[in-house]
């Protein structure tokens, strides 16, 4: 059965109104929504993504490549089409992919996605990431190596926002994350529940390579320990990636990689 | 001694040409010229880097905090100086940072490079790699982990595009690369100089945890084995990245960190 999809002439079409200025929108908050891009990130949105979408948006001339995809997209899902010239229009700059979808996130407290976990599980802990780029590697990293949650110290930014989602490829909308206020609160939220907490700094004790996963394990990230007090940092067992002694240390997302794929191994 | 610096007033003084228009000439090429931009890359410029500088020209109101950095900079590269209005009229855009410089590169071949190598080194092949994120990121890496050198065939792209430098804070300046026309060609300049060649691909033979450093070794990545010829791949031991079966694979820096890590700590 094919698929009914719904023509939009004109750019100011009140159904398609969620797609307007996506680029500026993007900085000041979506009302509980989020921007979709790209096929990659579409095919996990109406796969494994833990969102569901309101709206699908797409350019007429990818339609025909896109029959895989749009079989996924549920029934009460509308489907849209413009032309390249209006939906440029309508999202404010040139929509290379002509691909996108409105998705809708619901809000969870970390407490309350702790207690969806099961007994073993790799959990990343962020503080202070700031970087849409870092966010989405991360998230990228996370998923490659099976982590079950993120979370997230307020002061961290939107992994939901349409970079980070890209950068993601589609990441963001599968590993379960959620917020707790800060570094302190995160930590004792994740001792409380008997997950041992690892903090990956420059100037940690153990080498990365030799530390024994714990079947609950939750990896710290921030920047080079940015907003942990020293009582917690005193507290936690620290490990280093032990590297060339004349470099700059590495970037947090691929000092992520290498952690990651070793609490991953076991 | 207080350095002299050279005030410029007016936005086409012929001094400062080589500032002229940066955003749109990073396309197009420099005439084995290339732009460093901000504290960090230009502390690499002026210490550890394998190129030297033109000329340097900063924002007069950063002047004050770049004491150190102004001391390193050898006598005969003159540093300009204007006001932020002046600055961004020759750049063609606003220049946050304020402190840029124009270096030269010379060209090397891959096959000298080579020759300069010590009997223990770690080499880092890239083919087919065209973001200049994953550029920038697979040097930064590369520096961390001790690598001695960097081939690239010649479909990858410039590691002293701007955005690459800034990336790698600074690591394409430092680590020695150069280029070899195609993936064989390389491969086999490797091979004649005794390098054992691991290419990662996310179906390798073997897992990377379990690989035997050389004395000299080279990491091959490329987009998924992108331009390898089934005979050299044939030849080639292969290497994976064990990783939650259900999720996209890494992206290409993110595996290359987890590699060099790996081959680093022998």
């Amino acid at each position: 059965m094919k698929r009914t999809l719904i023509r939009i002439e004109e750019a100011d079409d009140p159904r398609i109104a969620a797609y307007r200025d996506i680029r500026e929108r993007d900085l000041v908050g979506r009302q509980g929504r989020f921007v979709a891009e790209g096929r990659v990130v579409l095919n996990v949105l109406f796969s494994t993504s833990r969102f569901s979408a309101e709206s699908v948006f797409l350019r007429e001339n990818r339609v025909d490549g896109l029959a895989d995809l749009i079989e996924h997209i549920p029934e009460d899902v509308p489907v849209y089409v413009a032309s390249g010239a209006v939906m440029d229009q309508i999202a404010g700059f040139e929509i290379h992919r002509g691909i996108l979808a409105i998705g809708k996130k619901p809000e969870t407290t970390g407490n309350e996605l702790l207690d969806t976990l099961p007994a073993q599980a790799l959990v990343v802990a962020l503080s202070g990431i700031s970087n849409h780029d870092n966010m989405g590697s991360i998230f990228r990293n996370a998923a490659s190596f099976g982590a079950a949650a993120i979370l997230l110290t307020d002061d961290c930014c939107d992994p939901l926002y349409r970079k980070a989602i890209r950068v993601s490829v589609g990441a963001t909308l599968k590993v379960p994350f959620a917020r707790i206020s800060d570094p302190d609160a995160l930590a004792g939220a994740l001792e409380s529940r008997g997950f041992s907490i690892l903090a990956l700094s420059p100037r940690g004790g153990i080498d990365i390579a030799d530390v024994e996963r714990t079947p609950r394990h939750a990896l710290l990230l921030g920047s080079e320990g940015h907003g942990l007090s020293q009582d917690v940092m005193d507290r936690l067992p620290t490990a280093r990636i032990s590297m060339a002694d004349d470099f700059d240390s590495l970037n947090v997302a691929a000092a992520s990689a290498i952690a990651l794929h070793r609490l991953w191994r076991g």
